[in-house]
């Protein structure tokens, strides 16, 4: 088989390859703009009729007969079919996330400064918030709750979910994540209609706020056009890790961290850097030899062939710039001592240290969140929290002494502005 | 003349007057789609040449000859011939600004949890903003200090001003604020052609991560469009404030308020809100007597009589839950006791508390943003801070016994999502 690209540092062209590589765009791009556009408008003129309708012709279901809402005894016949103990699992992961998100919350500020005036801030939580979660196989309870429960630490009132249902057929897993993340609103709605009915509203779905959660190429476009309108998470491509490698680890350990992302998607990216060719080619083999075990070895093979890569560096410490240019999601430092590591890392949406921490107990039970800024977005953004959720309204007071101090550069900056009327409401207050 | 609507929240007919008011457009929203598309496409694919060419089309002037960064010697001219108050009042805001935005750093987190498991989150700034200020009018130095000190402060390294300069022409005064606030990379060019640059990078102009400020309806749409590519701020609509009064206010001073809102655009609102009719009378008639002295009056005029309000409520503490559905991007609490009513604030960009804190203080030299959300959109934004130019990674960590402890969960979650390989990350730790 073909496999991954190798890249080595000490090569003469290697700045070349590796800002290729760095740029190699892994998702076609789809131009549904026009189709989401259309869908939008759609629902926004006619509401649930409209919902209805592309809900029955894209999922394929009648939708009318069983209801847009999710009935509380749907959820409960869910949640009393899993298992028991994948139910104690998820609620472990829950009690997890919520334990650490909870260390996310902002405090509110108040002061008053040298000359008498008072500034502060105050955090309030999002209202309403909308979960899309996808249908079909990327349906995921685990990121139910890595979705939910940020905006329920936060205090969000009312938390709505969408979840299309492909064929009229709901993975009970969702709904048990929902039931235990303290969801109690769910429609079996998707896709840009979906979206649209959590921005504008429908007689059946009030609107929210701020919609968050993941979803296909509609999706995404939905959500890039009604933003502004309501709140949006980032647009999340497909996932990838970079692990750095120092020679003591087991590559058979490596190369299963590196399929436990090439497996999700065709298009996910799995990167091993190290400083030991050895090491480098044991991987290599281990991956080959994991790959013919998975179920989902065919997807996991494709993601290696077409995006894999492995980078030798000199030197670890030579990895970290490199790291830093390649920003990934998933940053694995499988090395002896990762905290000077750490020390340099400066774009990754998320570190795992050494090699005790496989990025899959960030993906379910470690507390930290797993929606994490993909395709090289965490050069300027963050994972999920809490703060996703809250806004924060800054403070000014000023008293006649404070305003007598101050007033005078601001009507200097007003009229520079030429903003009389600026200028005048501070004037009118100091007599001049 | 014709003047602001007035409501009332004792007629029967006020809940849908009071709806239709919320949801009244004050936007033609352009459809410059498909032009910004191809904007953006063509200095994408030729970089400088394309920059060069729109700017001169579209800027009508020979951008070529004048080169396309705007060089230090002439921000030194420009500086030079600031007058000695302006200057003043610039640097008392700038280092006022500076001052309040320090305190918003966010703090890192690391810490062990019961059961030995490492957690954690590690802010860094982003590398490289660019920074875009509008040409003609709505070229104000306030707003260059607004955008640039919180990624100063945020330790952002490379930050990057783009303006459009309309026929050649720069305003002297945002070359100034450049300089004070310690942007030292300037172009002279605007629109999606600048956003383009930005994001994607020509010869001339590195790309940057993350791109905030102002624009009209291109720059909007570009900053729509390169959202992932780039990380950008809010799309800012036209100002809006909401002067909260009981009746010991002086209808002067309210209406003052209310101008220096107005007098921005004729998008622009101004709504107040009292429990006195009398108070309400006086206002509009102060309104009608200050709008005839204002150089811009015709532009105040314009946005009082199309979007102008006086809401009239039974008592001021029935103001509150109307406020919070307003989501004013500037909320002035003109009351006796403004403490009670600032705890009942949910959205609101920026909360001015009594009667000597007209907004306008905030939008020079109280030292909080003026870069606030406007269109209800504080319903689920925050203005601008230095966490707009900070991203946090989130850091896990376990050892071979808090593995074991956690490992069998996410080995269940695993397979119960059918990721055979997530579960083999773990369990070939584990000897599983």
């Amino acid at each position: 088989m073909r496999v991954a690209i190798r890249l080595d540092d000490r090569d003469p062209d290697f700045e070349s390859r590796f800002s290729a590589f760095l740029t190699t765009k892994r998702e076609v791009s789809e131009d549904v703009d026009q189709a989401v556009r259309l869908i939008i408008e759609d629902v926004r003129a006619r509401g649930d009729a409209a919902l209805v309708e592309w809900t029955t012709k894209l999922d394929r279901f009648d939708v009318a007969a069983s209801g847009l809402a999710v009935g509380a005894d749907e959820v409960d016949a869910a949640l009393a079919a899993v298992p028991a103990e994948t139910l104690a699992a998820l609620e472990l992961a829950r009690d997890r996330i919520a334990a650490h998100h909870a260390r996310q919350k902002p405090v509110d500020d108040r002061y008053t400064d040298g000359i008498g005036v008072e500034l502060g801030s105050k955090w309030t939580a999002v209202e309403a918030a909308g979960l899309y979660v996808p249908g079909g196989t990327a349906s995921y309870p685990s990121s139910v709750l890595m979705n939910a429960l940020p905006a329920k630490v936060a205090g969000v009132e009312r938390l709505v979910m969408v979840v299309p249902t492909p064929d009229g057929k709901l993975n009970p897993l969702v709904l048990a994540a929902a039931r235990l993340a303290g969801i109690d609103e769910i429609y079996r709605v998707g896709g840009a209609q979906a979206i649209a009915a959590l921005a504008y509203g429908t007689a059946t779905i009030a609107p929210v706020a701020k919609i968050v959660g993941p979803g296909n190429a509609y999706v995404a476009a939905a959500k890039r056009r009604v933003f502004g309108t309501v709140g949006i998470d980032m647009i999340a491509g497909p996932s990838e890790v970079l692990v750095i490698a120092d020679r003591d680890n087991d590559p058979d350990w490596i190369a299963a961290d590196l399929l436990a992302q090439a497996e999700h998607d065709t298009a996910a990216q799995a990167i091993l850097m190290t400083d030991d060719a050895g090491l480098a080619d044991a991987v290599e083999a281990a991956v080959v030899r994991q790959i013919a075990r998975l179920p989902r070895g065919e997807t996991a093979a494709a993601s290696w062939r077409d995006f894999g890569a492995v980078i030798l560096v000199a030197n670890i410490a030579a990895a970290m710039p490199l790291a830093n240019r390649i920003a990934a999601e998933h940053l694995e430092l499988a090395v002896a001592d990762p905290e000077p590591l750490l020390g340099l890392v400066r774009n990754a949406g998320a570190v795992f240290l050494g090699s005790h921490t496989p990025e899959v107990i960030g993906d379910y039970v470690g507390g930290s969140n797993h929606v994490l800024p993909t395709a090289r977005s965490a050069r300027f953004s963050s994972g999920l929290s809490v703060l996703d959720f809250m806004k924060r309204t800054s403070i000014l007071k000023c008293g006649p002494d404070s305003l007598r101090l101050l007033g005078p550069a601001a009507i200097a900056l007003a009229e520079a502005e030429g903003l009389a009327a600026h200028a005048r409401s501070v004037a009118i207050r100091l007599n001049l």
